[in-house]
């Protein structure tokens, strides 16, 4: 269970707390610093006091560092060290590069959590610190799987040139999200369904399948109230069947919550064959995606700049991403209740494995609670 | 997340402390105390230091209280305060009254955690010390769940006469216990299952389903380094088809393990019809219990004096007792693995619920890790 820890300014404070504290800002960044990586940085004096935190809260913004040098003096700041999630950037890109901004500064060392995947930087922002005399090396300690989770989006966009995928599911103990009748109402707590709509702002599109629009005609919009952003929205509807309703007059929820340019409507090639569909989608500058396979459904998320996407459901549409092995992470919110599986929808209905052996094996998972029920995350790679 | 807690003698300790001790020390005696109560005391001196625990072992020995203060000078009790995790005992049994024993030590004060359900103690016991002029009241703080938690197998024999029925599943996070083709290795890690093998002590007998016999050919007795106990196991075969099997000169694993008088066998009245069976039976000396319906075997286990029974399975077996709501308590062991509905073996494929508003509720749930496993356990009344 992760608490949340708070350091006050020259309060003692030990490597693993800095970087466990840097972890725990960064995240903060994450509804919007995509395409960036998540990155937080803390600041200990010689003492390893205490003395100032910052992350990268947005794109195009000021780096960690800057955030969190920019709150001392120059005179704090001699003899200091800093603990940095990522190493810092090499290059000048959309700001000035932070291991130049630092190698002029009179401080100690710099600790990074990881190397910088980017080309562009890998080693080299350790580089310009050395030649400015400053001790600048990769962190070794416990919190390294942590430090890749925080990190993954940005590794996987960068290193295997994919989207990453995650997939959300909110099921009974048995593993069922409602009754085969259809009886579906929510039976994770309020706790877990806000919780939901923080975790979709750290994606940059929202997918569900079409039974989902037209059996729970969901908003799939975020409702928080500290994170305003607005998403993008995939609808896997091969055949175009809520593209046809919409055509006819049908207003589902999700229409009020996006603007059209953000809502991707996945459909199968076989619609090109009825311009009607595509002449209809344009019109309303509503976006298209055509694929032939869900894997091929996900390199074109990569082609379209889509870097993350947050399922969340139903049951036939985790069975295409599970059967491939394309999910990257999972968040479960598990209710402590039983269903049973007689009348039962389970998630995981529509797929299989014919052996054992081929189980899908969850990762560095964590767990917490959200009210009653358990939320459980953890990586399948 | 429990952790266990340790003090050292003269260590400060607060009052919430002291009973968190005693009922984590109490929960040691769960092999050997049935058809008693788990009991734990903690001793602590007037300025809340502590001095000694103690905790009922084993039924007919000493009580907790008695085990802790006899590590005690009567000087060191001088004054000092008892956390008892249940009200100290008022009447003479097997051992004197533990009641009349503290009452006439120079003791300040006694807090009980729950007031004793037995009618012979049931404030009684407080009465014996207040006379002795020793303060005794019962404790109202934030470990009360803990404490009912604690009790829960005697209070369910003592307040409603009825056997305890706990439920172990061992499942993926989809609720998958195994392949439909039979494939069913374990797929709980090495930890999950010998934590098993302890929490099997704690329960007069074990039960499982005839299949489960006829496919995995389990021991079903108790394997653990520090834990010592035969106990009893109940196989659910109505037709006697295990038992016509044993007459044919199959010799099942678990008939290695447990002596026949420790066997039962739950039969349909039916089998009566067939006097070899019963004469068989008797001729081995392995017992059987006649039952019409899941309600009536419940009942008959009381009759039997079997106080507790912990259900291992198989899929049909769970159904019987869940869908008539008979579980008390669910210890369920969550693989991180995701084994897909399409060729799974769901725990609870066997029942169901008409309505989500008749879904059964876990309350007060627990979790722990057990290697990769998260444990959780919850009560359903």
């Amino acid at each position: 269970m992760d608490e949340k820890i708070v350091f006050q300014k020259l309060q003692a404070i030990s490597s693993e707390e800095a970087m466990r504290l840097a972890i725990q800002v960064a995240e903060e960044g994450a509804p919007f610093v995509s395409p960036n990586p998540l990155v937080g940085c803390v600041i200990v004096n010689r003492q390893h006091q205490f003395l100032a935190s910052g992350f990268h809260a947005r794109y195009g913004e000021a780096h960690a560092e800057v955030n969190a040098l920019k709150k001392l003096t120059a005179d704090e700041l001699v003899g200091s060290t800093f603990y940095v999630t990522l190493e810092p950037c090499a290059h000048q890109g959309k700001t000035p590069s932070c291991a130049k901004t630092l190698a002029q500064l009179n401080i100690a060392r710099v600790v990074y959590g990881l190397v910088d995947p980017n080309p562009l930087v890998q080693g080299a922002g350790a580089k310009i610190l050395q030649n400015a005399g400053i001790e600048a090396f990769e962190y070794q300690g416990s919190l390294k799987s942590d430090l890749e989770d925080l990190c993954e989006v940005f590794l996987t966009n960068f290193t295997h040139k994919k989207t990453f995928i995650a997939a959300k599911v909110a099921a009974s103990l048995d593993g069922k999200i409602g009754l085969k009748s259809g009886d579906s109402r929510w039976i994770t707590s309020e706790e877990s369904r806000q919780y939901v709509h923080q975790i979709r702002s750290w994606y940059d599109a929202i997918l569900v399948g079409r039974k989902t629009i037209e059996i729970d005609n969901p908003s799939l919009n975020i409702r928080h109230p500290r994170i305003h952003k607005t998403n993008k929205l995939v609808i896997v509807d091969p055949s175009a069947q809520v593209v046809q309703q919409i055509q006819n007059g049908k207003k589902f929820q999700f229409m009020h919550c996006h603007q059209p340019e953000n809502i991707f409507f996945a459909l199968s090639p076989q619609v090109k064959n009825e311009p009607s569909i595509e002449n209809f989608l344009q019109s309303q500058n509503l976006q298209s995606i055509f694929f032939t396979s869900t894997a091929d459904l996900k390199e074109n998320f990569w082609k379209k700049n889509i870097k993350s996407i947050f399922i969340e459901g139903g049951a036939e549409t985790y069975a295409h991403f599970f059967k491939n092995q394309l999910v990257d992470r999972l968040h479960l919110f598990l209710a402590p209740q039983v269903i049973g599986g007689l009348n039962g929808l389970g998630w995981s209905d529509s797929f299989g494995i014919q052996a054992l052996s081929d189980r899908l094996v969850l990762k560095k998972t964590k767990i917490s609670m959200k009210g009653s029920d358990y939320y459980l995350t953890g990586r399948f790679y």
